[in-house]
Formats: structure tokens, C-alpha cells, sequence
């Protein structure tokens, strides 16, 4: 069963391995409340899995301990159960799907984990877990249905109302809702005032379908860019915690979720992970009743593949007018080109790449398009831009 | 003249507005050294100039205050005098070159300065201060080569010194050399035996050619990514303390800049700019005698262009092979692109973006390119998806 004892005594194991991670005020995103931000994103292993992780394994007997650990998982419990196991001196075996990014399996095994890879995707890899489990015996870690794992997670509600004692709410994210379980458990022993709010991806919403539902529902696909909380069915401990404890689950869209990467970026200078990002984003897009408050935000983690974090940039910038494609159809003749980049460079667009094709299909004999994308400094910008090239008699399409 | 006492008055007027930023362990960074990050990016402002800024602006006369102050920069002593001001109640005007981000203008903005934007470069800027600063009477904030400042910059020496007893190193950014002023001095009084080393990109090292010439050198232009930290010219001041307090200057070039920025978000979860990110390109290519030592890297800073971050991610992504650019040449028939995209997709390359041209000059008249980009997941995908390329029988320029 769980007990604040049980929290307490987690938080005092977990001294010898986690950061006891900063909490930072976040002035530019508190325009109608006043916004912290708790940095699990930098804890060790890039997110707070760690915790619950290594409090479970220092309860396992000598013996279970001696059988080594396994567990399933393309992220962070990845990390977190590979570190933990390393720490405390046992063998922990990861079983991942194959298409899992490089990055993430070779985290896994930097912390001295043996990464099984298995063909296919999440379910088959946790299929095959449950299978060596039985095989060799090793002792299966589940990633968030598990009374000493909720435990853990829950050392940072400890950390947050000792952070920030006159705190009015927290907002956490919500995959398999251990994080969360654990959070408001502790903070509803302590201080039941303090509201507790969870975040689920639009496209991941089985936490917030299964309490609406008041049921466990088991979602047929996921699909978010939050991976780190995409979960198609919460577990019954976690279901039962949570509809004791939160007060309210919200959801938020994958644009939603991508623009609070960008903002904790640009003006946080912190990198999240999409599911570390969802309470931030439950704040820029208003879902929660949280005006005038003092809000915690958990960023649960900062585990995010670059070659999404360019995307999300790059879709950032398109979006707040900072890069621009403009598609120009030109009269096939020379000086056309230099017109335009005249124009270009007097009004200051930076020319990131050109494309000069001619002779298309469905167009004038001597017509010609410019595709140009350019760096430009905001949507008046732009506007100029466009106006100038018009002004001058160019078409744009 | 600069005391100890001045910087311990420092660190007391500052606690009214700084965050006491954390200093984080980064394990990947440590492979010959043990690595610690002094998070001054987390700073309110984004960067440690405030604490210069606003100790020196405590320290002006009551009828100094009220004349208001004038600072030039296109950067984080703007945004940092424009806060500082703004807390001590008293006006500022500050002068950038009108070709400065966007995002920096508006960030100065948002701290209550005004902004008086000037035609031209950041001379052009700081001649229009001097000038201002004649006409109306406002006191001048000198970034760097000033007392107090230089003495507020070193109250992170101070923290250094609390966070990391027995720290053997720390490494410090340097452009006009107010922050290692400031650092070394403090360090040196307390902890004589600690090592201070500087760091100044390779297109701006102007410190650097000063120090080794024994004579202060003005660079006749400056061209590097680390903006925060091209300067031309070091101060007498900050000169003089730089010769008598500082071990070693050294220098790294923009892409080892680049490689740090990029080895900081995605190891560390931390955004730097290019000139909080020297330290780390100096740990990770070998600069310093730092070996088997306990380092403090002070990451000065995060206010880098969300356009050269994307421009960072993208060379960083290519240069560890995760994004490639094959240049395809096809005959013209139909079924050859569907064989390309055949081969690609079975070895898991996900494709970007595909540009087919037909009829290019000195090509063969059935011939056609085809151009793509791929996500791939290292150096190794790659080289597999061009044998099979390779052996399929197409022709790879």
C-alpha cells in the first residue's frame, strides 16, 4: 500500500543518487498567474524516471536483486532503471523495439544496461520482456504501475512544497499516471489545498478518457509527439490514485505542445521533451483554472530527439513569421533574378535557399518560377517583403 | 579600485534581485575531468550581465539615478542594464545597431529600457550613446571596463567558490574580459591555488593577441557565432586584472563552438549561446591542462537566435550523420524513383524532402537527378542505404 512514510523514506534512498533538481520562476510565461518551473528535465538521465526507478529496485530482496532487472521501454524508464541498476550494483536487462532512436539505445547502454532490441514496435518488445522475464527469471520493473515506483515520484512533491511553501497548484504530465499518482498523493497528505492538475497529449488521452469514462480504457493507437507519455492504458493503481487525487485532467494538441518547447527555449533556455512541456503548454493555452495562482509546472523531462527539436524550431519559426517560402513566377529573361534579390536584400531578408525552375507544365512558354526561402524578422516583415515584390510587378503564388 | 569587500558588498545588493543559479555535474562531459556547469543562461535576463549592471547601478549617486543611465549593446548588457534599471526605479535608455535581432530589440524592450535603434553596426550605436549621453546627461554602463561591474561579475566567483569547496579549475568565457576580471580576482584572493582559465572564439581574440603581445590590441573587425563575446578591444582595466589574475587564455573556432552548443542540449537539457558555450568547446577538444581535475565550466549565458540554433541543430545533424543529402542520377523511365524509395524505405531512412529534375545541361538527353534528404540514424545508416543504392544499380554523384 502506499503511505507518506513510504514517499519519505524514498526521498531519503534517493539521496544518494538523484539531483535534488532547482525550481526556477519563469517571468515571461507568468502574464495571468505566476509560473514555476520544477527542472526534472535536468535531473540525472534527463528526467525524474530515475526516481522511481532506483526506490524500487533498493526494495527488491537480496535474492530478487541477485536475479537482475528488466524492463521495457523506449525512453526515459529506460534510462532511469539502467542507471538505478548500475548504481546498485545489479544487472539490468532493456528490452527495446528496434526502431527506438539510436540516441535513446545508446543512453541505455552508456548507463550499463544489456539492451535487448526486438523487431516491431512497443508491445512486441514488452511481449518479449514478460517472456525472458519467465525464461531467466529476472525481476520485471514495471515503468509506472507499482506502488514503490509511484513512491518515488512522489519524493518531488516533498521537494515542492519545501521549494515553494505558499504553492497554490502543480501541473504535471500524465502517461501511465505513476508521476502524477505519486505527486498528489503526497501533496494531498500534506497540504490538501494545493491543487493538483494533470496534462495528457490530445492524441495520447487514455488517462483523461478512462477518468472521464470512469473506467480503464484501452486506447487502439497513439500518436503525439509527447512519446514519454504516450500510454494507451493507465494502470489500475495509477487509475485509482488519480481519480482520488487530481482534481482535473486536461488535454493539449501536438502545435500546442510544440510551441511550449519553443517558448522554454527561447526564453527559459531549457530543454523539454514533449511530455515534459504538456503543463507548460496547459498554461500558454489557458485549460486550467489557474488565474492569479502560484503554479508549479513539472518539467518531467528534457529527453527529446534533435531531429524532433529541429523540426519543432523549424516549425517555431515558420509560425511567429521568422522563416518565410515565397513562390515568385518570374518572366523568363535575364535581370529577373537580380530584380528580386535587389528587393530582397534592400528590405533585409536573408536568403537561406533559392530553387530556379523552368519550363513547368501549365505555365506560360517563357514563365519561370523562384521558390525562395528566406530568414525574415517577423510577420511585418514578411509583409513588406511580399508588398515590395508585388510593388515592383512580380507575381507571387 | 577593486576589493574583496567590494565584490562580498556585491553578492548582498545583488541577493535582492539574481537567482543564485545551480551548479550541475554533467557525467557525459567528464571523461578526463570532472565537469561542472555554473547554469548563469538559467540567470533572470538570461545571462550574468545583470549582476554587473545592476551592482554598479546601486552604486551611483542619488543624482546620478536620476539623470537616468545609457548603455550601447546589441545584446545581454542591454537586456541586463535595461532590468536593472528597471528594478532600482530609475530610467534607461538603451542604444543597439538596427540590424540586431529582433528578438533581442523586443527582449530590452520588455525590461522597461527605451530603445533608441541606430542605422549601421554596433559602433555606429555606441557613437550615438556617447553622443546622447553629452546632450542629456545620462550615466554611462560601461559593460565591462568599470569597478563595479567588473566586481559584480565576480560575486559568481563567490558562489563558485561555496558551491565547489574544493574545486582545482574553472574556465570563463571571455570578450572584454569583464567576467573572468571579476571571477579571477575573486578566486585568486580566496583560493589562490585555483587554476582560471579564459576562453575567446578564434574570430574575436582580441584578449587573447592582447595578452600574449603584452600590449592592448584592437581587432579591425571580429566574425564569430559567440556574439556575446566579440569584442574588439579589452579595456585598460580589464586588461591589467586579466594579466595578473588569469592562468591561460586560449581560443576555439565556430564549429567547435557549435559542437558545444549542441552536446549542451542534448546531453545537458541546457540552451548556451555561442559564448556560453566556449568552456565546454575547450573541455571537449582537448584546450586546457585540465586533466584528472574537478572543473567548473561558467555557462555565461543562453540568449542565442532561435534562427542560429536551427542553423547549429542542422550542422550538427549532418556532421554526425543524421541528416545526408544524396545526389541521385537516374535514366528517365518510369519505376525509378519508386526503386529509390523502395531501397530507402526497407533500410529505414526517412525521407525530408526529394527534388526530381529533368534536362539538366551537359547531362545525357534521358537522364535526370534526383535529390534527397534523409534522416538517417549515423554515419553507418548512411553508408548502408548507399551500397544498396550502389548496388541496385544507380549512380550516386
Amino acid at each position: 500500500m502506499l503511505t507518506l512514510d513510504k514517499v519519505y523514506h524514498a526521498s531519503l534512498v534517493l539521496k544518494e543518487v538523484i539531483r535534488d533538481t532547482d525550481i526556477i520562476y519563469a517571468p515571461k510565461l507568468s502574464k495571468s498567474c505566476e509560473v514555476y518551473l520544477k527542472t526534472e528535465n535536468l535531473q540525472i538521465t534527463g528526467s525524474f524516471k530515475v526516481r522511481g526507478a532506483y526506490y524500487k529496485i533498493s526494495q527488491l530482496t537480496d535474492e530478487e536483486k541477485s536475479r537482475g532487472v528488466i524492463a521495457c521501454s523506449a525512453g526515459n524508464h529506460a534510462q532511469g532503471v539502467a542507471l538505478a541498476a548500475t548504481k546498485a550494483g545489479i544487472r539490468s536487462i532493456i528490452c527495446l523495439p528496434d526502431s527506438a532512436p539510436i540516441s535513446k539505445v545508446e543512453a541505455t547502454k552508456s548507463y550499463g544496461a544489456d539492451v535487448c532490441l526486438v523487431q516491431g514496435c512497443y508491445d512486441d518488445a514488452y511481449q518479449r520482456a514478460l517472456e525472458l522475464q519467465k525464461e531467466k527469471g529476472f525481476t520485471f520493473i514495471h515503468p509506472f504501475n507499482d506502488e514503490n515506483v509511484i513512491a518515488g515520484q512522489g519524493t518531488i512533491g516533498l521537494e515542492l512544497l519545501n521549494q515553494l511553501p505558499d504553492l497554490d497548484a502543480v501541473i504535471v504530465p500524465v502517461g501511465g499516471g505513476g508521476l502524477i499518482s505519486g505527486v498528489a498523493f503526497t501533496i494531498k497528505q500534506l497540504r490538501p489545498k494545493v491543487k493538483v492538475y494533470g496534462v495528457q497529449a490530445k492524441g495520447a488521452a487514455s488517462m483523461f478518457n478512462s477518468v472521464k469514462n470512469k473506467k480503464i480504457q484501452c486506447l487502439d493507437s497513439v500518436s503525439t509527439i509527447a512519446d514519454g507519455i504516450a500510454v494507451k492504458e493507465p494502470g489500475d493503481k495509477t487509475f485509482d490514485l488519480v481519480n482520488k487525487y487530481v482534481d482535473e485532467i486536461v488535454t493539449v494538441s501536438d502545435d500546442e505542445i510544440s510551441s511550449a518547447i519553443l517558448t522554454l527555449m527561447e526564453q527559459q533556455k531549457l530543454v523539454a521533451e514533449g511530455a515534459g512541456a504538456v503543463p507548460i503548454a496547459a498554461v500558454m493555452f489557458d485549460k486550467l483554472p489557474i488565474k492569479g495562482k502560484k503554479v508549479a509546472c513539472l518539467l518531467s523531462g528534457g529527453n527529446i530527439d534533435v531531429t524532433i527539436l529541429s523540426r519543432v524550431i523549424k516549425r517555431g519559426l515558420i509560425m511567429t513569421g521568422r522563416t518565410v517560402q515565397l513562390m515568385i513566377e518570374l518572366i523568363d529573361k535575364p535581370g529577373q533574378l537580380k530584380g528580386v534579390a535587389d528587393i530582397i536584400a534592400r528590405i533585409g531578408g536573408n536568403v537561406i535557399s533559392i530553387h530556379h525552375e523552368r519550363a513547368n507544365e501549365g505555365q506560360d512558354v517563357n514563365g519561370c518560377f523562384l521558390r525562395m526561402v528566406l530568414e525574415t524578422k517577423d510577420q511585418a516583415h514578411i509583409n513588406e517583403i511580399v508588398t515590395a515584390l508585388t510593388d515592383a510587378g512580380y507575381h507571387l503564388c
